[in-house]
């Protein structure tokens, strides 16, 4: 443990990169999936669940967090590890994203963004020195710059003006961030659209800047992979190498490995946890629908070579009734095992890196993801 | 273990009992509390869980389960242990107190009750002979004969009627229980609503069929607890001393330690996994409502003294934050308190019944729910 946060990196290959970010409350190896702990909890998981299944890491919703419990509330009772049980890092997102996705009666200004609660319709300003300062309260220790993030399509002028908008936030970000406390984190985050130049305009500018770590936000929003890899390829091409990349909200195991491959080191996407509660297993076989009725009669488990007690022990007739039924067992198992999923491919890819064999090993995932799931017996 | 089903008396405490249940399937230790499992699972937790509190059985729903998967289908997956991850005892009710209670166009006669299933509408019969079966199929260590359970208030002429074709209904099942494997066992149950002498009727009849468990049904359905007590000590001065007897859907940790004091072994009731569901925490303080605002800034755990985890290590702030935001572990966090109260419980009834201090134990455990809830400091 050491008071400064940093990023040390052990191999590469390609451009896939093995490290670990450093952080006084623990090293978070990468690349990382965190799990998303919206509101001071991974969704139908104990916290000591999520640490056994391999997490070094955890997100926080800045935007859920302020308006329930709020941060203040937090912070007397100790910080967001405390509250949630959950002594090593935390990441938070600058709460910008669900400003502009859930709240009502948005007003976007220079100093910031003025909304109502999509909880109870009080109003709250959102600005970056607000932002940094609730996440100081919360006591992420890996914090984000607020950003606006444009919904695609939109034209390049506007994509334009919302990512300079975000680098003089980046600036008034760090300026805010001054105030924390030693080992703690600021990410400014690369905008853009979908539009090259203008992603390599954020990606510079926020260089210039100078941040300990760089996210790229705005992808995994509806537009094609391909087009998502693209614009990843044109930012780390910019992004400094001993700098740690956070790409947020993404994604499938498939988007994962090919933005490990473009040199992404973080991830984070409520899609395990999402899934889990609407009847989704993510397995070596690819996506598995246990509502599908072909599972009511079969004895066989997930997997039965998993090391996750849920995708091992239970059959898939087991899960496909609980879910039927609508119990909380059928999604507490099946986030259980979506999240061990993620977790063995992590380790996977970290074990591939440092091996040198990145390629080969994304080759063997996506083979079994095509083979698909084994059908029963009889 | 051993092929057959017996009740080995241990110790007597005035009417307190101590005892075990033995079962092919493991040792049930009474005085027991059975974890209710509706639908194949207690609901929010997992069963090793469940097991780890010193639940040594669990009840499932022979109503449920017959609709969903259906007892056929848990047969051909091996029985509802396998299916449930559950190799402990089970006890499986009859089905006929859900059919009342939730199935739509009844119609009972002589030789059953007809009705439609509440989920999709289908058409079932259910006889002495089916329940019998159903229950058989499941694999239920210690299974229910199918009664009448008349609502209360009911004239005594009616509530008569309903005993006297439950007693001919016991003496069915008991004919269609032979076909069963050794170490099950079939229990009847005592009815005869708030009426004296027609729980004596109820009780004198059933043991004179003769069965190697009793169960008093009927009550804790709305009556007044000293009406409820009235009665098991009418039925428990009749039924002999080397059977169990299960109190059918009780009830308050009050309500236990009373029946218990009246020579009852053997317990069930949703009341500790509902209440967790509902923001209800019992602990050794009586009944605490997390959702109350009180708790919102409490960093007090529920009972720092508990052997339980969630009772012990996450605080009440978080708790009521949990519940506030409808967070799944809000639930499974009081459920797990829930179920870990109720089986301490009976740790230490049966304790003080070894050690012939049962009414000071009961004294104890009642002054600490009448003191309350201790205040947050400041």
């Amino acid at each position: 443990m050491t008071d400064a946060f940093s990023y040390n990196p052990l191999a590469r290959d390609g451009e896939a990169r093995l490290g670990e970010v450093i952080t006084p409350r623990g090293v978070v190896r990468t690349p990382a999936f965190m799990p998303v702990g919206t509101a001071a909890t991974v969704k139908g998981m104990y916290p000591s669940q999520v640490r056994e299944l391999g997490a070094d890491i955890v997100l926080g919703n800045t935007y859920h967090l302020m308006l329930r419990p709020t941060a203040e509330r937090i912070a007397e009772l100790g910080g967001l590890h405390a509250f949630m049980r959950w002594p090593h890092p935390i990441l938070t997102d600058s709460g910008g994203f669900q400003v502009m996705s859930l709240a009502s009666l948005r007003k976007l200004n220079e100093k910031g963004v003025t909304f109502r609660s999509h909880i109870d319709g009080a109003y709250h300003e959102m600005t970056p020195e607000r932002s940094v300062e609730i996440q100081g309260l919360l006591g992420s220790d890996i914090q984000m710059q607020l950003d606006e993030c444009v919904k695609l399509p939109a034209t390049a002028e506007e994509v334009a003006r919302a990512l300079r908008l975000s680098l003089r936030w980046a600036e008034r970000s760090k300026r805010a961030f001054e105030a924390q406390p030693p080992g703690r984190a600021l990410f400014g985050i690369v905008q853009g659209g979908d539009v090259p130049q203008l992603r390599e305009e954020s990606a510079r500018g926020l260089v210039d800047i100078g941040f300990p770590g760089y996210s790229i936000g705005g992808l995994a929003v509806g537009e094609p992979q391909a087009v998502m890899l693209g614009m990843i390829e044109v930012v780390n091409a910019i992004l400094p190498q001993d700098k740690p990349r956070y790409l947020m909200g993404v994604g499938t195991p498939d988007d994962i490995v090919e933005a490990v491959g473009r040199g992404v080191d973080m991830f984070d996407c409520v899609m395990p946890t999402r899934a889990g509660r609407h009847a989704q297993a993510f397995t070596r076989f690819g996506r598995i629908n246990l509502k599908n009725a072909r599972h009511a009669d079969d004895p066989r488990p997930l997997d039965e070579e998993s090391d996750c007690p849920a995708a091992r022990d239970y059959s898939r007739a087991y899960l496909h009734h609980l879910i039927r039924c609508d119990e909380m067992l059928g999604s507490m198992l099946l986030t259980w095992v979506n999240l061990a999923y993620y977790q063995s491919l992590m380790q996977g890819i970290r074990h591939a890196i440092a091996q040198g064999r990145f390629d080969a090993f994304k080759a063997e995932v996506k083979e079994g993801w095509a083979k698909g799931d084994i059908p029963p017996r009889g």
